[in-house]
Order: C-alpha cells, then sequence, then structure tokens
C-alpha cells in the first residue's frame, strides 16, 4: 500500500496495537525497544528489530538510518535527537519533535496551549519553595503539584491541602522541575482522540468519558454520557488544540467538565492513547490504523463509531500473580460484545498495564449491563453506578397534564429506557420549545413524546422543528371531550407527520417510543415481544376465572 | 487466557488472521508451512515455527510432538496421519480426523450429509467414462462432473453440457476421482459459518450471501438480503450438517437456495473460510477467535452482527503486478467503514487471494452505495444490481385505498427507502394478517404503514402481533367523512399502540416511518433534516413571490 518504511520508538502495547494496523496494510515497521521479545515485536516478525532503549541516542540514530518516517508510542523521548534529525536527514519525525517537546514539558504544554485560546486550569511555575508557598496563597488550598516533565498515569502529581505540606510535596517530587495548578472541580472526566495530517487535516473521534482509579484509567465509555452541547464543544476543543501543533500522527486530549458546562483543557498524549482502545471494536477506523495512515500521509478513516455504545475497561496487573488478571477475562469469554486484548507481557506487576478489554453493544444500557460481572471480578466490593443519557424525551404543555403522562412515564421507567421528562409549553414558552426540538436530536434523543390538551399545538410544532419522530398525546380538557386535542395533533399538513395515540393514552405512547427504539434495538424489541405475551397471557387468566365462575354458576 | 500450545497445518491467510485472535487472548501458537515467511508467519515472532510442506507426515508429527492441539487452516491435509496422531499422542485434533477425512473427499461428504438428512443435490458415483454417461443420461444436460479431492476456487469442476462432452470431462479431471452432480439452478448462494466445540455445542454465524465470480468467492453479503424464513432454514440446516460430525471448530457451510425456496447443502470446510472474513469487522467475535476457542475449549463467543450490514470483496492477484491490487484498496481510503486486510503475500499470480476488503455501515443502503467505487477498481465494465431486503412494510385493506397510499409509497421511493407493498385485509383475509404481522419483524421490517377506510381494523390488528410500530392511515370513506376510519384506528387499548396519522395522509406515514428508521440510522436522519429544510425553502420561495407581487400591485 505504501512504501515508506516506519520506525517506532518503543514496542509496548500502543506499539503493538500499531503493528496490528500495520500488518493489515503491509506496512514495513521497524521497532526499537530493549527487550527481545517486548509486546509490539512478538507480532512482527519481517523485520529485523533494533534492541536498545528507545531514548538512547545512538540506537535512535540507528533507527532513523533505515527507516523514511519515524514515529514514537512514548513522548518521553529524546526530542533534540528527533530535531536534529529532522534537519540533518530526509526522514520525517511524527509528530514533529517541536510538537513532542513542547508537549513532553507540562508547563511548557499549558503556556503553549494557553498561546493558542485553548481553556486550561490556572497554573504558576515554582523553581522553588517558597514559590509553591505563594502558589498556595494564589490558588487555595488543595491544589496540584506537578511534575513538568517525565509525568505518567498519575505519577508525578502531588495534591498539596495545606501550607503545612508544601515541603513535603516539594520532597516528594524532586527529582524533576515543578509547577503548580488550580484545583479543578470536575464533574467528569473526557477525551477526544484527534488524528491530523501534516498538511494540518484534522478529524476526531467521538467525546468518550473516562473514569480513574488511583489516578490510572480505569473506565473509557464512549460515546460520553453527556448533553450533546457539552460535546460539541469539547470536540472543537480538542481539534482546535491539535490544530496549534505541527506534524501529523494522532493525538489524545484530556478534559475536564466543570460543574457550569466549562471544559478545561487538562493534558496531551501526541500518540495514541488508553482513552482511544475503544475504537479498534467500536469504530469505523481504529486511532491505531488513522495514524499509520497520518504518519504516511496517506487518506484518513472514518473516525465515526460503528456500533451504538462501547465501555473498555483496563486490565492491571496485581503483585500476586497472571491469574489475577486472567480472572476478568475469564469473565468477559461469556459477555456478548466483549473483545479481550492482552499485551503478551511476561512480567505482573501492581498498576501495570496488562491488557484490556472492550464491549460494544446495541445500546449503553446493554453494555452497562454486560460490563457488570467484568466489574465485579476486578472491584467485587465496589459499585459503580454509570450514567444513561436519554434517549425518549417526554414533555408536555402544562403540569395539569402530569397525571395523564405519567402513566406513560412509569412505562418507560418499568422497561429501563433512560428519559427526560420535563414542561415545554408551545404558547407560553415558545422560544423553550424551539431550543428543545432544535437540540433534541443533537443531545441523543431518539424519540420524543408530547401531550398537550385543547388546541393542542406542542407536538405538531416540535416536530416541523426536529427530523426525529414525534409522538403525540392528545390530552382531554375541559370542553369537546378530547376531540379538540385529538384533531389538533393528527390532522398535520402534508410534510410534518406527528404519531398520534388514542386521548389521554400516554401508556400507548410509550409503548411506541419503545417499539421504535426496539426497530433497531433487538433486545428492546424482545422486551416488547414479552410484555405482549405478558399481557395475552394476563387476559387468558381471566377467560378462565370467567369460565370458572359460569361453570360453578356463581355468574 | 490458557496454557495449551496450539499447533497450525498451514500458514496461509486463514492462519495469519488466526494468529491475529490468537495473540490477543496470549495463546501459544506454532505453524507448520513451506515458506518462512509465511502470512502467517509474518506476525507471530513468539514460538520458533516449522518449515515444511503441511501435508509431509515427518512435519506434522514433529508439530504434534511440540503441541496439545493440532489444527488445520486447510482441508487437503494427510488425514490418516492426523488420525494417527489421535490414537497415539495425547495432542488432540480439531476437528476430528474423521471430520476431516470425510470433508476432504466430497463424495463422502455428500453420502455422509445425506445420511442424516440434509438436503444435497443428487449424485452418483462415476469410476468411469460409462458411469459419467449414464450420469448423463440419469440428470440429464447439463450436469456437473467433480473431482472427488482436492478441490477448491472452482478447480476440479466441470460443466458437462451434452454427450459429446463426457470424454473431454473426464480427461480434464483425470487425476483425482470423479463423480457425478445433477445441475442446481439455484436463485442465490447462501453461507453460514458454525462454531462447534467438542462437546457438539454449536452456534452459527447470520446467513450471507455470497456472488461468485469464475468459481472464486468475489462478494459475501451480511446480513443475506433474503426472506427471513428462508434465512432460518439455511442456518438449521447448517447448523445440523455441523452436529452431524465430531470434533471442535469452525467450519463453513456453503448451500444453495432454488427458485422454490428450497434450500440443498453444496459443501462444506472444515475451517474458517472466505466467507466469514466479515465477522471479523461486524461480529461480536470473529470467525477465527471462535475457531481458537473452541479448540482449545473455551466458552464461544457471540455470533451476531455488532453492525446493521456488511459486505466483503476479495482482492485477487492479477498476473500484471501488485499495483493492480492495490488499486481497489487505494479507494477503500477513502471509503467510510471499509477496512482493508492485505495478506502479505510476495508473490501476485492471477486469480490469488491477495487480500480483502470488509465494509460495515448504518444500513444496507449505505454499505451498497459505499462498495460502488471499489468495485468500480475492481471491475469498471460490469454493473452489479444487488438486492435490498424491504426496510418498510406498506399494506392496505384493499385496493381502492392504493390511490391515498400510492402517495406514500412515491416518498418512500424518493428517500430510497426499500419497502414493499401489498393487500392484506383484516377481514377478508385475516389469516394471510396473521401471517403477515407475525412474520414481519423476523422478515427485516423496521415499521409498517397501514392504511384502510370505515371500521379500520388493519393497523390496530396488526400492531396486535408485531412488536414493530405500526403506523395507521385513516382512509376516507363514503360516509362520515373520514371520523369512522380515524377513530377506528387511534383510539386503541391501552398496551397496544398504532401510530395514526391525518386522514388520508399516506405523505405522512411514509415520513414517520422514515423518521423512525432515522432514530438509528444518521445518514436518513440527515435526509430528513434536509428534506424539511427544502420544503421551508419552498415555501419561503412562495413568500418572496407574493411580496413581490403585493409590491408591484397585481395583488
Amino acid at each position: 500500500m505504501n512504501n515508506q518504511k516506519v520506525g517506532i520508538l518503543g514496542g509496548g502495547q500502543l506499539g503493538r496495537m500499531m503493528i496490528e494496523a500495520a500488518s493489515r496494510l503491509n506496512l514495513s515497521v521497524t521497532i526499537l525497544d530493549s527487550p527481545t521479545d517486548s509486546p509490539a515485536k512478538q507480532i512482527e516478525s519481517t523485520q529485523q528489530h533494533i534492541q536498545g532503549a528507545f531514548n538512547d541516542p545512538a540506537k535512535i540514530r540507528e533507527l532513523a538510518s533505515q527507516v523514511d518516517v519515524l514515529t514514537v508510542e512514548i513522548e518521553h523521548v529524546d526530542a533534540d535527537v528527533l530535531a536534529e534529525l529532522e534537519t540533518s536527514s530526509k526522514i520525517r519525525v511524527c509528530p514533529s519533535a517541536f510538537t513532542v517537546k513542547t508537549i513532553q514539558d507540562k508547563y511548557n504544554q499549558k503556556q503553549y496551549l494557553e498561546s493558542f485560546g485553548i481553556p486550561v486550569s490556572a497554573y504558576v511555575d515554582t523553581p522553588d519553595v517558597e514559590s509553591v508557598k505563594r502558589a498556595g496563597e494564589q490558588f487555595g488550598y488543595p491544589f496540584m503539584l506537578k511534575s513538568k516533565t517525565m509525568a505518567y498515569d498519575g505519577k508525578g502529581n502531588y495534591v498539596v491541602d495545606s501550607p503545612q505540606k508544601v515541603e513535603a510535596a516539594v520532597a516528594a517530587l524532586s527529582k524533576t522541575p515543578l509547577y503548580a495548578e488550580k484545583w479543578a472541580p470536575f464533574v467528569k472526566e473526557l477525551a477526544v482522540m484527534v488524528v491530523r495530517r501534516a498538511n494540518g487535516e484534522v478529524r476526531s473521534y467521538p467525546v468518550v468519558e473516562t473514569i480513574h482509579k488511583n489516578s490510572i484509567c480505569h473506565l473509557v465509555i464512549a460515546p460520553a454520557q453527556i448533553d450533546g452541547a457539552v460535546a460539541k464543544k469539547a470536540q472543537s476543543i480538542a481539534e482546535n488544540a491539535i490544530k496549534a501543533f505541527t506534524g501529523a500522527g494522532i493525538f489524545g486530549v484530556e478534559m475536564f467538565v466543570m460543574e457550569n458546562g466549562e471544559i478545561l483543557l487538562n493534558e496531551i498524549a501526541p500518540r495514541p492513547h488508553n482513552s482511544g482502545h475503544y475504537t479498534i471494536e467500536a469504530c469505523d477506523t481504529s486511532q491505531y490504523e488513522n495514524h499509520m495512515r497520518a504518519i504516511l500521509d496517506m487518506s484518513l478513516g472514518s473516525t465515526a463509531m460503528k456500533v451504538p455504545a462501547s465501555i473498555m475497561v483496563n486490565i492491571l496487573g496485581s503483585d500476586s500473580d497472571m491469574q489475577a488478571c486472567y480472572k476478568p477475562c475469564q469473565e468477559a469469554l461469556t459477555v456478548e460484545g466483549a473483545t479481550i486484548h492482552l499485551y503478551g507481557k511476561k512480567e505482573c506487576r501492581a498498576g501495570r498495564k496488562m491488557g484490556h478489554i472492550t464491549l460494544v453493544g446495541e445500546s449503553m444500557m446493554q453494555v452497562q449491563r454486560n460490563l457488570a460481572p467484568i466489574l465485579q471480578a476486578i472491584e467485587p466490593d465496589i459499585q459503580r453506578s454509570l450514567t444513561l443519557r436519554p434517549l425518549v424525551g417526554m414533555i408536555m404543555g402544562s403540569d395539569s397534564d402530569l397525571p395523564v403522562m405519567k402513566v406513560g412515564a412509569q412505562i418507560l421507567k418499568d422497561f429501563g429506557i433512560p428519559f427526560e421528562l420535563s414542561i415545554v409549553s408551545a404558547h407560553r414558552t415558545p422560544l423553550r420549545m424551539v431550543e428543545y426540538a432544535k437540540s433534541a436530536a443533537e443531545r441523543g434523543l431518539m424519540a420524543i413524546i408530547a401531550g398537550a390538551g385543547g388546541a393542542a399545538h406542542l407536538p405538531g410544532m416540535v416536530a416541523a422543528m426536529t427530523p426525529l419522530p414525534v409522538i403525540g398525546v392528545p390530552v382531554k380538557g375541559s370542553s369537546l371531550d378530547g376531540v379538540d386535542s385529538l384533531y389538533s395533533i393528527v390532522q398535520m399538513p402534508r410534510g410534518i407527520p406527528v404519531a398520534t395515540v388514542a386521548v389521554n393514552n400516554s401508556t400507548n405512547a410509550a409503548l411506541l417510543a419503545i417499539r421504535i427504539l426496539g426497530a433497531s434495538i433487538p433486545g428492546i424489541q424482545k422486551q416488547m415481544a414479552a410484555y405482549m405475551e405478558k399481557m395475552e397471557g394476563e387476559v387468558l387468566t381471566k377467560v378462565e376465572k370467567l369460565d370458572h365462575v359460569v361453570s360453578e354458576g356463581t355468574f
């Protein structure tokens, strides 16, 4: 497919998954890493790989002499050697030495991002103990003291919760230069993978939620179960951040969402990232394949999800033995939609990333259910409750409609369908109605139920401003016995349909919404079929009872 | 995950894709094949692989001495050696030597399947020229003369179209024993992958359609765009066939569908199969991973598709050069949902399988559209029109409803939604209605539009027998101005919803069905949004016209 030879600095799991993608495209890739049997080398035998440290200048130069493109699976490399090679040789370095150098120093990274208008939390340089104390006065306590370099998986971070802790913090992180960061009381952590070609073209993957445990990535939830507008903002910040750098390749962008919806960029990884592992099973093109395409200046692949929902869980090593890692994997073997990735690491250490499991499914409800037994094997003492984005919106013109509508809401609840319930009045809050209808599809809703009475305009007006199916419930008013509501809802002009149900019958509106979801979600269609069977059974029981009464003559 | 060591006879592309799956589970796999750089060996460097022919008894014994489980990626192996190893050593052979031996002789295979009641086309042994002539008299012309052994990709098959061709046919296939088979004028070729554990547990993948070109697999369409009842029958025949054998592993079952819906089993491959490549991107667990799980007696993975639609296209070698193979791949780089698999074969020969491309997508319409430019690069002179299974069913109580309903049908057509149109009367054809409603979901429909007038029972009765969303169109009769139809359709009892639209408004019924599809198919939702924008634009143009008329005073 492409005759350029690629060299990778580092042969860990990220290199391994790059190799998986590269082999399928028959690309030539040579790996520089110390172990002869590093995870990446285990699955690549067409090249003579180089044995040595990925930050050894001589070895990097040796690798560079054999390839056309040099890339990294870790940012803690000797960026000066990369810069030297960029100018002295014909090879391309991806991403650029400048990008690697800027990002590997987190203080520089923040300064650089800020200069491009990317929102980051407040920070200050702290060359000595005194300046750390001043940071405490400026930011208040707690604040974060951070190593500028060589930081990963929470290593190099220290929470300073009082002036008395300053000296201990500085001592603990004494090996590297430090800076202080204002505490960011985030409500969720988000991440976006962005792939960039050398010409500046970027494509971003969906926004995911990341859940950390002991500062190490634990779960990645795709798509993030958040408001669509927040997701859009996060994606745009991530894209703009990566546009600010130079060179080609994939980047992981980690962000915080604050309570008020504000988004702060936390940090960037100039390489494939743990929060993008899910893309192998869940997206059209994996982060690894898009990285290879980007560094070889080939067309980028689609970054869209090909399944409705996915969750990735990391398999970390324990101090005991390998068997502890295998327990959740054994569990995953019996779980629908679970794919196990083990990295071939021979030695197991506490906290070491040994593998990951990606679940995909027809809905986030299903994926969360399927995740439960795997999480149970990893953390038997923890009960996690993960959020679900609503799939059905139920709105009504007035709180006086609630007694009618709540019966339908209960049905949605019984079926386990995540939904939202609100008052939106066509006549009293027309602008709110416009905003609700216009944003509904982007927010992830798949159907809207609208109840209204009298001159019942809500369902039809919402339907006029969304491409989603809208179900109308005519609510009976004090006059005309509901006929006014029914006609107002059902007699829509050609072009804008409202799926109208019987007067006051919010039960049927909910069941119709569930049937609509079931049209593409087999598990929900099965639930509906079971519901119908149960209903039939209940009526047949009544038949028997009546037969009994009749035959006993007590009728 | 599993400490048993696996040995594979053969290191071609099927072995390569087995290795991909095995590496992710950290399984130990050793390959026996002649080239030192065979496709499978290229991506496995943790073992000392064996160099030699996969049918060399000494080499097979050498491999067997190093492993716990022996499996094959090709059935043309020395089954007697496998049988000997099964009894003399502790290793397990997967599938069993008996199964390989029975299947590798296609005449034996047919006899064996027939003895288990599996439908196959008529066949007869033809040990000499005379018996071939008698076969011609028995079956009529044309009939197939087939090699019993060593047949693949159409090699070993000869179409005998007249008595005069008998001797040429026998001469052409003189290297192997022969049998004759009655001509099967099939309408489609289907295939099902079935995975079997040693205890007899089987799981089958969805039924796919295969399209061959020069007797070599060209396209695989998943799921097959056929009637759900036929698919169910095919799946059951495939499962029963594999239950009849012994041993563990994955099997490819190829079948013919005749014009009358009859299904004949054509042949079985006791290994991963070209018709199952699509499972890597399109199913919860790939055929390769399930093969590894089966032979190691691990839990089988889900065989369900995780995407709505997929098509695989083979990349065959040409006599010219490698660049010809890369042309469709270059095209695929720019196609959404396309994944390229190249097998690392150094030599390119006409008809040699060099790789494949799998497309996945949100709908079969999308996948067919996306396939077009890739097919164009492979066969610029051929226009293929692939079938689409209907997604919407449109039915009406009487042909007198057609003038009203056909307006909606036109909308579906304009949007490119595959649909079916028929008359189903609740009162005059109640049993047909029951069958239609009961089979609708299984047949692949996602929504039903039912039009009826007067005592309009059709929509509600259909809704009572399907979990699908049913849209009701009240058709105005000669009295009561449509109110009778409207009330009969909309006033459904709690439990069974009908999505009712305005009287005679089949346009809105069609648009509602499209919105329902769009709830899970982003491309269709985009089409709907564009339709609504166009409608708005048209009205605004009328506004301008009227403004003009008013300002000119010609009003």
